[in-house]
């Protein structure tokens, strides 16, 4: 194939059962990927029942990495994908598994670093988890019964990835920036949130604090900000939060 | 949705493993599918392991009839797909998922009845089953590691056949924002300049002044902004440019 190698990593984000992780890294390897990291498993890691699950592709458990968080499991990340199986009451682009992977061998082509994220089986993504993606990606399911197993949604988003590799764009970005990653975005998130907080912009909003800061990732994530933003922004917070000169 | 209601009989071939029928009749219901066929179950049939993994798709396998030969399981059907991982020594058609779901649904336009076999979990479908069929289908998968489930098998069949029967747009934002207009572009372009000339920004860099902004407008332009993120990026100027307070 000519398209780029595609390897995105596949998060799975406080999984429960080791069985779901194991099936995880099967359908991963029936598709050719290969970096599997967990934040905060709850039955620890190593897990015997993911090992057992996974039988012959026990080489995609042995090369995952256990986090404490969502923002280090990302950090080296620069483009994020959250799956979601309900609507979000966020301000975000919504993908199909499809168009996600037809969007993601763009990125591939042009040395982006992608990431997944996979909520837990109960209760999927937290909001939080949601907020620091760039795209959502919702299956289409039948709405009368759209519950769907962990293992069974990364099947489905690692099928689709392969199934691109032959419908590449050929599609670049118009500069040779290169796209943040996702610790550059949490540092620009932390310092305008200590701004507002230290000058108390929220001193009479403070039952609203958390919905705004949650808009605002969102709006951020949106952007698809360059590191060259990131460096603007800084530049531009560095700027209004200097006192006013007395006339 | 304005093609037909497809619905082809899913027939599971000697199953082994109840788990694996319930899990399939799931994925059959996850994308609106409801017949189910089976041939010899190994444990006999009804089977309450494939109950308690079906959970609140039961209404699949209550609906599911026995046969005792594939012969008899599609003497109803007109065209029937036979699922295979290897490649078989037969003069038969060879389609993807996604080429099988389109002409599926080319065929019920027609009212052909149409039906998909899947073979047991060890082995797959026996030659004499595959020659029952017109036409095969293969996933594509990973040549190093081709195994693949049962119920997974089913899942991605069918989820390609309500691919080709949905019209969810492929990417969207999930409200009905509307992209901010040029005038308010400009309001935010031109109080962030005035806030950042009165707090004495530019004093030491003056040369860089209308490069640094002509890079602003371009970033902010390049960020597609919605009405909504103008008000935000405003609120956190607001927010921004209060004077810090004394400790």
């Amino acid at each position: 194939m000519s398209s780029p190698k595609i390897n995105p990593a596949i998060i799975l984000v406080e999984p429960q059962m080791g069985e779901n992780i194991g099936a995880a890294a099967r359908a991963m390897l029936n598709f050719g990927l290969s970096d599997l990291r967990l934040v905060n498993p709850r039955d620890g890691w190593p897990n015997e029942k993911a090992v057992a699950m996974a039988a012959s592709a026990d080489s995609v458990l042995e090369n995952a990495r256990a986090f404490p968080s969502v923002e280090e499991a990302i950090s080296d990340l620069q483009h994020v994908y959250a799956t979601t199986a309900r609507p979000r009451d966020m301000i975000k682009h919504v993908a199909t598994p499809k168009a996600a992977a037809l969007e993601m061998h763009e990125y591939a082509s042009q040395e982006t670093a992608i990431g997944i994220l996979f909520g837990k089986e109960s209760s999927g993504l937290a909001s939080h988890d949601v907020t620091l993606a760039d795209t959502i990606i919702t299956v289409p399911l039948n709405p009368e019964f759209s519950s769907i197993n962990l293992a069974q949604a990364v099947l489905l988003v690692a099928y689709e990835l392969y199934q691109a590799n032959d419908e590449t764009p050929a599609k670049q970005l118009p500069h040779a920036e290169r796209r943040a990653n996702k610790q550059e975005l949490v540092h620009l998130f932390n310092r305008i949130e200590n701004e507002l907080d230290e000058r108390g912009y929220f001193d009479n909003i403070q039952h609203r604090r958390s919905v705004i800061l949650r808009n605002m990732r969102n709006m951020f994530a949106r952007f698809a900000m360059l590191d060259t933003d990131i460096r603007a922004m800084q530049g531009i917070i560095k700027g209004l939060t200097i006192n006013k000169k007395e006339k």
